[in-house]
């Protein structure tokens, strides 16, 4: 990064929000951001247009005109020549659309583009680790899951995809999981899992449960956080659930460190919110599934970034 | 490599066999090597000794009295600086063992240090690959499993410990591992597991079953090939397990590619020698089990070099 390239449009597609920020990738200070929900029946044009105009008015809130750069976090896997998007997991269209492209036509400066976890995995490593660390995993544990890993202090990425962390597979023969497999990581702990076992849950919650108190017996009322807000007031069946989908995602979490060693574990995410609840579930699993000469190696930390972090980490993104 | 070094010491420390070989590391040729059982109740002295004779007696069958370097491959791990071991599963008193400044010493040369499954990686990477890959898996089944990673061209070993794949755990509360976890691959597919597991299933045999009659009922002729021969003549206890065992086995790699994306998988180690047999189970547990995305990005291979991947990886240690 030159030194010059204090203001960078950051823009972050996600599956149900669209965020476009003005950041500094030095500082990592955020000088503007707008947010808009994602228009997501309405196809790839359609956000891409919704987009373009936050990024424009966020450069007009921090007083400029043309950004030095533009850094694109976006939901989904990319081509492994980063020009293109693979796929959207949420929103039609999306295949072989060359966002960078259009972003350098719309904003008149270079961009770049990588999926949001690998965004994300950049931003937690050079904004919210203590000391940067030299290997690094980071997880996202929000409506889906998803991984970037980071090798001798850069971002890894096989022959384009890796860092699929949420379809690991933890429970063979588990629930049916949105990839089509079964026992992913993802179909046990993630916010669509949580939300349909928690409306399952409800079909056979007593009245008095906070299960059914706090969705009031609806199911459309039922998230992964109401899910885990009736865990923590000591519903049954939803503490069953809760135990079950972090365990198995402290599997998932001790079989990445057998294999990669990392010095730094961090987990992001909106449901990692529930920072105590799930610490007190995943250390048990980690304390016990960690291969003993491990158990030293690593820490474990939740983000401190607030989400932030697919911003911050799409503002460093490069050729 | 300097082109020059065509005369490196390769010194293979396993837990059954020590191996010494004089190698080219720029064709891969072998042109003297030496083996010996490895004296392991006498622990990690004598063990130095027999090696260091070994190493001796190729240098004299190659017509050399000095080798340009010594590469040791040692069965286990060892310290993040690669000076000293850190611990052998098999011989005592190897805690700290400085081995290549003692190899140093005995053969006048430089010499380098890694565990063995990263000196196969890379011996495999390096001359078993038709291709060098950019990114590749090395698992190693064999007594124990073990995994090596290349990633980016180069050995990855994270902190130190790097490429455990033989401790990821598959079945969590499943059969106690060497390591003292229950249910990682080791506990479930090594050579030790299968002949443990093959002991058993001989308590309950038929006197005519293949299990039996090979073993001429005794467990003391179990091991895991053994096992793997009973199954491919039909027998039930042998079949089940077999296929239990290799079928945790391709769990285990599925999660690596979706981790990793490797262009390439190789499997090497003596188990593997049974290839007609582990494909027949792996291939479709890979089919189910490798989420969608990545099932026509990467291949998996048998090592073609039969073990000699060890021996040529370790000529090819450096710094």
């Amino acid at each position: 990064m030159a030194s010059v390239e204090t203001n960078v449009l950051a823009l972050d597609f996600g599956g149900t929000k669209l965020a476009a920020a003005v950041v500094d990738p030095i500082s990592g200070e955020i000088r503007a951001v707008q947010r808009h929900s994602t228009p997501a029946r309405q196809g790839a044009r359609a956000s891409i247009q919704t987009m373009f105009e936050l990024g424009r008015q966020a450069l007009r809130e921090a007083g400029l005109s043309v950004p030095t750069r533009v850094g694109i976090s976006f939901g989904g896997p990319v081509a492994s020549d980063r020009t293109t998007v693979l796929k959207s997991n949420h929103v039609a269209d999306w295949e072989g659309m060359p966002l960078p492209q259009l972003a350098r036509d719309a904003f008149g400066c270079p961009a770049y583009m990588d999926n949001d976890a690998n965004a994300a995995a950049l931003g937690a490593w050079a904004f919210d680790a203590h000391r940067q660390p030299d290997h690094m995993v980071y997880i996202q544990v929000s409506t889906g899951v998803g991984g970037g890993l980071i090798f001798n202090r850069a971002l890894y990425r096989g022959g384009a995809l890796a860092g699929e962390f949420g379809h690991i597979t933890v429970e063979p023969g588990g629930p049916l999981c949105a990839c089509g497999k079964h026992g992913c990581v993802e179909s046990l702990c993630s916010g669509w899992a949580l939300a349909r076992d928690g409306r399952a849950d409800l079909q056979q919650a007593d009245p008095h449960s906070p299960l059914y108190r706090l969705s009031t017996g609806s199911p459309e009322n039922v998230d992964a956080r109401l899910l885990i807000q009736a865990a923590e007031e000591g519903d049954p069946l939803a503490k069953a659930r809760i135990e079950h989908g972090f365990t198995a995602l402290g599997i998932a979490i001790a079989n990445v460190i057998c294999l990669l060693d990392p010095e730094l574990v961090v987990l992001g995410g909106g449901i990692t919110r529930a920072e105590s609840t799930m610490r007190a579930i995943l250390e048990p699993v980690l304390a016990r599934e960690v291969h003993p000469l491990f158990q030293t190696r690593y820490r474990l930390q939740f983000s401190r970034l607030d989400g932030k972090e697919t911003l911050l980490g799409a503002a460093l993104l490069e050729d």
